[in-house]
């Protein structure tokens, strides 16, 4: 069985370029640890039917869905409403989130704008907010959690025990001073010949100066050992270096 | 009419958080300049029927679609294969291309590995890389650029010339160290009142303090003070401080 996730943005900041997201780089590291594969990611406007058919489709197709970002207190912020709509839920004051509000204020009365917050679509799982107060959710395989990263990494840190994945992806890095072109036939050979170990190409500049870096994944250790042999014997061939 | 875009990110380093996308923000940035609106981002991985099904879906949906990612020599860049097939159309060597990389190669012998790059969809009007030599490539209103930000900014330039767009929008942003949840009903107010301008309200963490980002969006410049106005008496109003 593979497990599988996908990641929906949703916020205009973040298409209009403004605001740099972070989200998905954290997600997709938290989980191949745990041996989830995150396989897609979509960012769109803070749109109710773009949201819902979003989350239409990709519940459907991946183990794990997670949407970041639009459920804080202010108009642009309808992701739980376009939630709840999109499970055909209806959408509710949610009284262990108003408690778990309520403990974070240390009992000083909470305003009606924060209060929106606690409107959770019925039936969902509570997802805890240690930084802010305000909490996230979980509908079937949906988790909605904020968009600002160190709220949302507080969090996912809370959910990691909902998630069952499985043999965590193993990757062996291998930078070098070669270009693409140098070894892209004889990659290609050993791709070939270990198919089951990924082995991804990417070019990079950095100091003005050209270099690739090299990822090698598989869940099998010795295998992975053994490409990366061979991997490192093709750069030494080449007159390669490879640099740490 | 209504210019609009959609980005596919390709390749497997960014889902799995190895490598951060700076694409999306560049193209957000720039298409906005020129009155084109990023709608949505796809990131995906290097599979050709993934590639092929997101392209088909978007080109049909936005005015403009770019690609980056996956079109260098190594087995894992398929980009310009699964392009050639979504459009039904052959691969083959592009002697334009081919001479384009002659000339970056000042006449050195050019290895059939780098050759690769010149294999391009059978009527495709090329993209210059002024950077490293291998052009993109334009097929109806698909852009296929590389994926290193340099290298794509750099050809980006090449093509503004080829978009057409709107009015550019134009932004004012208001940072303000009051809570969403102090201004919430008020602005929710003033977004109703003034509906053509677009309110987005963006909350964030800076050396351990809570702000917001309040950012207006408009192509018409005598609303967008209105409404900066407003938005500043509001916060003033409310005891908080609009910080540069």
């Amino acid at each position: 069985m593979e497990y599988t996730a996908a990641l929906i943005v949703i916020g205009n900041e973040i298409l209009s370029g403004r605001t740099q997201d972070k989200n998905l780089a954290f997600l997709g590291q938290q989980l191949e640890q745990i041996g989830i594969q995150l396989r897609e990611c979509r960012v769109i406007p803070d749109v109710e039917a773009t949201i819902i058919n979003t989350v239409k489709e990709l519940k459907d197709t991946f183990t794990y869905v997670f949407t970041t970002g639009g459920i804080g207190p202010t108009h642009d912020d309808i992701t739980a409403a376009a939630i709840a709509r999109c499970f055909g839920t209806p959408l509710s004051r949610n009284q262990e989130a108003v408690e778990m509000m309520k403990q974070y204020y240390h009992g000083k009365e909470i305003s009606e704008a924060r209060l929106k917050m606690a409107d959770i679509p019925d039936n969902a799982i509570l997802i805890a907010n240690p930084v802010s107060g305000a909490p996230g959710f979980q509908l079937e395989n949906v988790f909605v959690l904020p968009g600002v990263p160190a709220i949302m990494q507080a969090m996912f840190a809370g959910i990691v025990d909902r998630l069952t994945g499985g043999d965590p992806v193993l990757t062996v890095n291998i930078i070098t001073n070669l270009s693409e072109s140098h070894f892209a036939k004889q990659l290609t050979v050993i791709q070939e010949k270990y198919s089951d170990i990924s082995i991804g190409s990417y070019p990079f500049y950095r100091n003005g100066r050209p270099g690739v870096n090299l990822v090698l994944r598989s869940t099998d250790t010795e295998k992975l050992d053994v490409v990366k042999h061979k991997v490192g014997e093709l750069i030494n061939e080449l007159g390669g270096k490879i640099m740490e």
